[in-house]
């Protein structure tokens, strides 16, 4: 039994620092790379994936809006168009880094608004599951299971790993509580590790509104830009190898 | 006897558009793409490159300085740390869009501001290189002979490629004459025609501040956003092809 | 009888030139301005508030979405306080610009999809009447007549002036045609000239979906970005002031 | 005997946050406020702004180059239109925000690279003097002592505030140690409160390459980024009022 660790990372822009890259990639398996839009400058991206070879985690790409101000945390209304182009250009800036390090573009994962309007919207995920189909189809896509995401992720024919967050609170219908409802983020590292325990081991979780919600999880996220982020990385990560389950990039 | 046409281009940006790549893609041999800094959107660029495609012209990058407003043009005192990224970062991000389209990386040349740091400060030049061939050490550099940028480019291993500019008057010394001079500019496509045929056949060129300079030419420069710049590539391809010299790519 | 006609002006961006300003400003009573945010870098919009000057026509701010690459021209999720604060900042920029040329902020018309936000979500309607009622409460705001924007316009106590588009088609319900209808968009000078007319000296218009719509209008747009721009702007001008129509600012 | 405290502030940029504004603000008079190009984003703007307001300092605007990656440190070589252009937009957008405060706009000073150039080039200092002065006649400039850009200031007929930095050593000739020679910078809060004091008491202060420079100091400027900035703010505050000079902006 195994179980990828993901975090967002390289987010840091020229002076302007961001997360806690340093801390959490010890504690991680794999980290999704800011690409330059919403974060992540080119000699911060190097810096970053220069950490991540040090420590040997596996490197993807985390394309975003191209709203440098909004952190990619604003959706925005690209057309199909422009989303397959932004995410070549933002692969492509990564995939440059990465080769010169002798690493290779372990897999994709859109960043925030970009992330949730692919999760809702069919021509979005579309757009980005043909944009990684045609730099490189054996590079996996990162999803939330259950999603038009997923589904055009599968129908491209790119390898989908399915993603799950023990700091999020799910609804009953699968989804993601949406962060303005009350006790839709867990902040405590030991109910994070907790539920990350579950959510591996009986697939499922504890749902806001009540009962349970079957989880599948092949890679879980940390977010590394909490204050407590490391803290939560280490309970995560500990539970989960005291409880037997290997750590490990998909 | 061959020689290779260049012209800078795909530098359109969003909305805006810049220069006139339909009308000059069927008239040179080779374009050098903008990679988003100083012009090149993702949109425009994917377009720029399917263009290319279609003409059967080779693609390099053209990398500038992170200077939209300026378009490249204003220097900038870059450490070398920075030069290095910007390139990496700018030529996977053209890279990409290369690679679904079935095409390869040709060359690499330096926009603007960027080209002329390069020319002087051996610094630029060695980050330049070092990017390059880093990124791929059989992707030739275009560079301006008699420079530390030539020097740096040769040093590193790289195949180097020498340009002239037959619409750019020459001082004796071998240099670019200063744009603010008065004749530095060859706006006639004939003179510009002439010169060019002069560079390749004999290697030579008047100077404007008398007499002649040694002009070695693999590639020559066309400038695509002068407002005649279609007629100005039609009369050098016309010149140098009734001449009998082979116009292709290096 | 008199009646406004402005255009979308200044948003050239550096190197990067858009619209005919030099061949419309001769034509219009008043101009909206860019701010920098999807069009109109500072060199460009000061030159832009020159020609205003000479032409003496009215200016006005066209704050957008912070999106150059998409021109503004798509939907963004700004909060209330994004949008507040985007459009103080741009406001300012501009003013200052006018304040050294001796001018005075004529009006605000929001640019692009941000208006469009404005005419449909009444939180982002708010913000913008609220921002322009802190900078100055005396500058007017142009709307779209019949909209959440119109009505947060009036409720901040600012003084509204109505908007049409000749050179667009309006449905039965007094809405704007979407663009994607075929017949949306009038693009023959004489055409518009007509609708033009009709706007002020009838108050209606023929619907694309039949029948008649009222249309109120203090001031008419035309687009300056259009190829035709200036014979559009010259005809509708022309019969206006054919008919004994005067054309002024508001 | 009374001097003016300054800082850069107002830096944060979206979700980046910069500098130590709240710690900060209680313990200086003045307040330098990044104006959206290498920091400061409309927000971020806004709310340095409310906390100046709060702590009662004195705001002025901190323009600087439009490198938000490279935070405006990296010199670039604009035409004096260029930095007219630019200092004007900046100025604005800042101004719309205290105006809607009922603050005024209390002095100018450059940022980073841009202030650098100014200091030993005396078209960017005329530019940035020309814009201020067609701005506001009456908004003081704030100049290092001795430089082309301080006559310059003067020479427009400005209200010149002169500035000394307790943080950064001096060569004999009066000039900035660069920093990149050792003791350039003095980190440690106590030594940086006693060259504070003996700069506003003696006028003078130890150079770096032995002997004396005499230093005028109508303001202190306090580098707000440093990790023990709050630190060091106290301590020299504390310094100055303990000798009974009165701290107030100028």
């Amino acid at each position: 039994m195994f179980v990828d660790l993901n975090v967002d990372a390289g987010e840091s822009y020229g002076t302007f620092t961001y997360g806690h890259d340093r801390e959490i990639f010890p504690l991680v398996t794999s980290v999704n790379l800011a690409c330059g839009f919403h974060g992540g400058s080119p000699t911060r991206i190097r810096e970053a994936v220069a950490l991540a070879k040090a420590h040997g985690v596996a490197v993807g790409a985390h394309p975003g809006f191209p709203d440098l101000v909004g952190f990619g945390r604003r959706d925005m209304a690209l057309s199909p168009e422009e989303v397959y182009a932004d995410l070549l250009y933002q692969i492509g800036a990564l995939y440059a880094f990465l080769k010169t390090e002798g690493l290779s573009l372990h897999h994709v994962k859109p960043h925030g608004a970009l992330y949730l309007r692919a999760c809702r919207d069919r021509e979005t995920a579309r757009a980005i599951a043909e944009a990684v189909k045609a730099f490189d189809p054996e590079v996996p896509l990162v999803v939330l299971p259950g999603t038009v995401y997923e589904e055009e992720a599968r129908r491209a024919g790119l390898r989908v790993v399915l993603e799950a967050f023990p700091e999020r609170a799910y609804l009953r219908n699968g989804q993601l509580a949406p962060r303005s409802l009350p006790g839709s983020w867990i902040s405590d590292p030991k109910e994070a590790a907790r539920r990350a325990l579950r959510m591996v081991l009986e697939r499922k979780v504890e749902a806001l509104d009540g009962g349970e919600v079957e989880v599948k999880a092949e890679t879980l996220c940390i977010h590394g830009d909490n204050p407590n982020a490391p803290e939560v990385a280490l309970a995560v990560r500990r539970a989960l190898e005291e409880a037997g389950i290997e750590v490990k990039p998909f």
